[in-house]
């Protein structure tokens, strides 16, 4: 037996496509776990040695058994367990003497269950990794793996009658949705290469399996569902290499919603991490993020099975022999973000051949050519709308009409011809089906819903962008951006946060810290009126709720007069932790930006640009991305944000200077690079943006260092 | 034959449900119109007599067939064509003479092709007016009546074997969506009562319809695809009486985005009208808008068959087996404005029996129950859910799992006993299919996609606050309010605008009118300092930006300095236009509306209200409503905004005057309904809230009157 054991640590790609099995509680009963994973191995045709392991039988499906698995007469690649938590250990000890190299392990009732069972999840890896065997789970629902016909699990997923061999990897951290979206996607045609479900990721990672997928050749899209990672900075760098490698990835995280986030904590026993985090570290690596599970699995298989989508942002064109369905369809494009495509003056030619001068507008309903729907006349308006340059993708929503499928054959021809995607959509019920047929004897995607074409159209537009990001510059530091001064842990004051932000070069107010009236007065007369005088304490986090602000004061009487308030108003708001008071310069310009800096325990440091004063209170206006950042991505940052028009200039308004925010946002990058853990946090809030070319300025800004070793 | 004719007019329900039907163009071949008119009236068992017409043939199906309508024994109900446009003229014409009560014509290349069909229409209809005859369409698909087994159409959707008649009532403007619906209902166990194309609504309209569909004692509820409206005060006399006949309405409107407004107008020749009113109107009549067809016919379902959403506003709660659907399905639920319900203490001990503490809260992971899945601990949880007060609804998103079918058997049961809706979604594809037979047989919905069942719990809710405006508050006169001071028709000057505010009971600055700069002194001493400068002139719109408005002035120096500088540019920017300045209180306040009135051309008076200042100008936060307004709803309408939360006080600062602004929009509303169509635009920007109990004051008004007759 010795010779024939597994090679230890066995490599992933042996555990997803194993010589052997050993099914501990095989049984011939499909009602139970056991029964289920041999009568599935079988049944989907598991070409290397399978064995059943049962105490009690001597045969299980004409196959030997035997008690345990070190009474086999070889030690599998792979034992799959669904036994009862409370025999867990025995069977992992059993499996580690005989030599097997992974337990793919289905037992739930363990680390997420409770204290308990996160014991015994941890003796058992302990034990696996003693011998050199890898666990996969627990509460996992193992491996589907369509290539090689090995299909390790329990899942129900496994009743549909075949599964071929296609391209999509997904990796899951749950198993129950990784069995449906398998079948989900079966009914479109989708076909996967290897599906895998890690549940608690006790011993091996999803990263790992995600690395696995990068390397396999039969997998060219990768799906994730994610509920928590074990190692964020390699998780980023995978996205980033299968970005490199040409594999999109489409990820769904759990926990986008505050309840969806604690849910999925004790779900797999997972830290679900900040969903905003995890979007933008998935953005900068030219991954995409969507809300819901089908909506990905679609997208995965959009982008294997259809030609790409040329670029970013470009537009759609509609067409169908319905009026009623194409307007409907434009009519929820803005909703997903997309637009109608601005036809070049070509294709307005080729569609009025077809049809009156007054109806060349997308979206087209064919039912106003000049003899109604003809199918040369729908490939004339297809061809040109693939040679249309603002053209992203064809969509189709196809209603009940005369010959519907002999018109969708139509479509897969022109959209290999045209080498855009083709969005076609069956929005009937079952008298849709023999056009469904077709689809799928074409090895041509389908939807059912408009919905699912638009949220597939808004993946295949992001991952455009994303594609863009493998050729994106690198992060560069500006001249003078730090270093860091020495900085003492707690809360700083708005000088020394504003010292610190002059430190990496970005421009703050002129100020000077005054202890009487008569210095304010002093100040101000250097500075020039008008003036802003603040109260100063870091024991105070708003200091205008507390009437520690004046704007505007424009000539010295009425400074004297705000010393006296502000002086007594600091007296109250923090008695003994008064710093004196500051006079600066009274700053305007034509937007307000608020910018800040974090540190994320997983993913590092980030920053964050918002509109600023307080709409960054009420607005979701804000984007997030990791640090250091390129200048050209943090323009891209900035012209992202929904009030980006107020920036460019409303109603003759001067623009303000975007240039100059990006500038800072990109200083503040390396500052929060640089400081890493030791920002606890950092916000300038306001950032004045002047007139274009005329520069930013931040006027306040609040900050709080953590010790050096808070890491 | 005289004897037999029918009434003229036909009532709606003999068109709907006619005794005999004429198939004008009647074949053997269902590749042609008139073939599948006939094949689908007799393969769905049409109970009345039927006429094939065709000139060539003895008889076609087996029933004698004439050449032309007036050569058959009876004058029919209901004659259907579906004749080349050329020959559509001679054939209505012997229609006429024949005394059948009204055609459906199918025929196209009507008004919706141009002028010379339009003309070719107008004929038609003059022709079948002047013999009383009426007409459905033309550029219509017919009509789907399961209820009589009349199914009165050419669409492919009749391909479907056979349709059980249920409650929803349609009526669409596209025919071809129409019949995809149809089917796509029909996958879901949807089931119909009558669906009527309108198409061009040459003569009757889908006003009629509904109107018919309200009297209908089979259709309980109605689903409308709207482009274009012929009668829209009717229309929403009609909504609102569906609501008072506890018939909800759900309605697609074409023409929500730009692109699909301009495509629908040319569609089926219909004005779409502006999407932001129709909005309104069926808000404020009780109906629901949705922009996705499919979801539309699941919500017309799903408010038959399912228990009523009891209350707007309540929470969701998500059970399943698996963690990765029910955290996906709570992470995608704020996408669709619904929250998960805050569970109740009571709620909370029953699933404390079932499961660890730490896991008691939504969504439930049914796979975290002590001993994992099971009916009983399924069924305690959801009748706890249906028991507690902030549950509007129950959802399981179900993944591939054991004994699937046995499990979806039990929440049919459970969702009538607790009296609320229970959204059911089987996520899989084909293995899922038992699952989705166990709902049928027991006549209960289920969805596909979980967006879909997001999409249905959104239009419930929605549908809930409709009813609850069946009860809701006549609008009220409050004193003081009007009437209106006479008005020259053109711009008004701000000062204009401000009187014809006042008149109407809404506060405005106190001001005055001066031509020097002694007067502008002699007033800003009446008024109090600081004031606000503005030179008027009824030919400019945007003072601002023509440096035409000084604030904050605070003294008689600074004042005649702006006064010069003001003059200067009043004469730059108006030359010969200047009307002086006015001298202005300096207003100040806590936070800034937007207040419009205006005249839609369809429905009448409307009032708007939004973000303040430049906010208006760039977040799309503005919410519209008819005029005049109930005080709650004025008051519903501002806490409706995206920046509400801003209005009631954020960090600290003090709540702003809702009532007062209530109270504003309120008084505007009436005078936007006295004014009628004199408005030809006005608004108020910024109304300035003070402090709760303080008050708000219009600061700047701009507003065009029409001439008299410009109704």
């Amino acid at each position: 037996m010795e010779e024939a054991a597994p090679t230890r640590p066995l490599p992933i790609g042996r555990i997803v496509a194993p010589r052997s099995v050993a099914v501990i509680g095989a049984s011939e009963d499909v009602g139970k776990f056991g029964g289920r994973v041999i009568h599935y191995l079988i049944r989907h045709g598991f070409p290397g040695t399978l064995l059943p392991i049962n105490p009690n039988r001597a045969t299980i499906r004409g196959l030997p058994a035997w008690p345990r698995v070190s009474d086999a007469p070889l030690a599998p690649d792979v034992a799959i367990l669904a036994v009862p938590a409370a025999t867990l250990e025995a069977q992992i000890a059993d499996c580690a003497k005989a030599g097997v190299g992974a337990c793919i392990v289905i037992t739930g009732k363990l680390a997420e269950a409770g204290p308990e069972g996160a014991a015994l999840q941890d003796r058992v890896v302990a034990m696996a990794r003693g011998a050199g065997m890898r666990i996969l789970g627990p509460n996992c629902l193992g491996i589907f793996n369509p290539v090689d016909r090995a299909m390790l699990s329990s899942s129900l997923a496994l009743e549909e009658p075949d599964f071929a061999p296609g391209g999509i990897g997904l990796v899951s951290q749950s198993g129950a949705l990784m069995g449906t979206l398998l079948s989900f996607g079966r009914h479109h045609g989708a076909r996967f290469s290897r599906c895998i479900s890690v549940g608690n990721q006790a011993d091996l990672t999803l990263e790992d399996f995600l690395a696995y997928l990068l390397e396999d050749e039969a997998t060219r899209t990768i799906g994730l569902y994610v509920e928590g990672l074990r190692d964020a900075p390699r998780f980023r760098a995978l996205l980033k290499a299968a970005r490199v490698a040409g594999k999109p990835v489409f990820a769904v995280k759990a926990g986008r919603s505050e309840a969806g986030a604690k849910a999925a904590r004790s779900h797999t026993a997972s830290l679900a991490g900040a969903f905003p985090v995890f979007e933008a570290i998935c953005r900068e690596a030219g991954a995409v993020v969507l809300d819901d599970p089908q909506a990905m699995i679609l997208a995965c298989d959009a982008a294997i099975r259809l030609p790409p989508w040329p670029a970013a942002g470009l537009g759609l064109a509609p067409i169908a022999s319905s009026g009623g369905s194409t307007v409907t369809f434009a009519d929820m494009m803005p909703a997903f973000g997309l637009r109608l495509a601005e036809m070049a003056p070509a294709t307005c030619a080729v569609l009025g051949d077809w049809m009156p001068e007054s109806h060349v507008a997308l979206p087209v309903d064919t039912g106003s050519f000049h003899e109604g729907t003809r199918g040369d006349g729908l490939a004339a308006c297809i061809r040109a709308f693939m040679a249309d340059p603002d053209v992203g993708a064809v969509a189709v929503p196809m209603t009940t009409q005369p010959d519907m499928a002999g018109r969708t054959a139509l479509f897969p021809p022109l959209a290999r011809e045209g080498g855009k995607p083709l969005l076609y959509v069956m929005t009937a019920g079952a008298v849709g089906d023999a056009s469904r047929a077709v689809m799928r004897a074409a090895d041509f995607p389908f939807y059912d819903r408009m919905a699912d074409a638009l949220a597939v159209a808004r993946a295949l537009d992001a991952e455009a962008a994303g594609r863009a990001r493998a050729q994106a510059a690198m992060p560069a530091r500006p001249e003078g951006a730090g270093p860091p001064p020495a900085l003492s842990a707690g809360p700083l004051t708005e000088g020394e946060a504003k010292r610190l932000l002059a430190a990496y070069g970005i421009p703050v107010t002129r100020e000077a810290t005054v202890a009487d009236a008569d210095a304010a007065a002093a100040a101000a007369r250097a500075i020039g009126y008008p003036v802003v005088l603040k109260g100063v304490s870091r024991a105070v986090v708003h200091k205008s709720d507390l009437g520690l602000v004046r704007l505007g004061l424009a000539e010295e009487e009425a400074l004297r007069m705000a010393f006296a308030e502000v002086t007594q108003a600091l007296d109250r708001a923090a008695p003994g932790a008064g710093e004196g008071c500051v006079v600066q310069e009274m700053a305007r310009g034509e937007a307000e930006l608020f910018l800040g800096a974090m540190h994320d325990a997983q993913f590092g440091p980030m920053v964050m640009v918002g509109a600023g004063g307080v709409l960054v209170e009420f607005l979701q206006d804000v984007r997030m991305a990791p640090a250091p950042l390129a200048a050209g991505d943090a323009r891209a940052l900035i012209e992202g944000l929904r009030m980006a028009p107020l920036l460019r200039g409303l109603r003759g308004r001067p623009a303000a200077d975007l240039a100059a925010a990006a500038d800072a946002l990109v200083r503040l990058s390396w500052l929060a690079a640089d400081l890493g853990p030791r920002i606890a946090e950092l916000d300038v809030n306001p950032l004045i943006l002047r007139a274009e070319g005329q520069g930013a300025i931040a006027v306040d800004a609040r900050a709080t260092i953590a010790e050096e070793d808070a890491s």
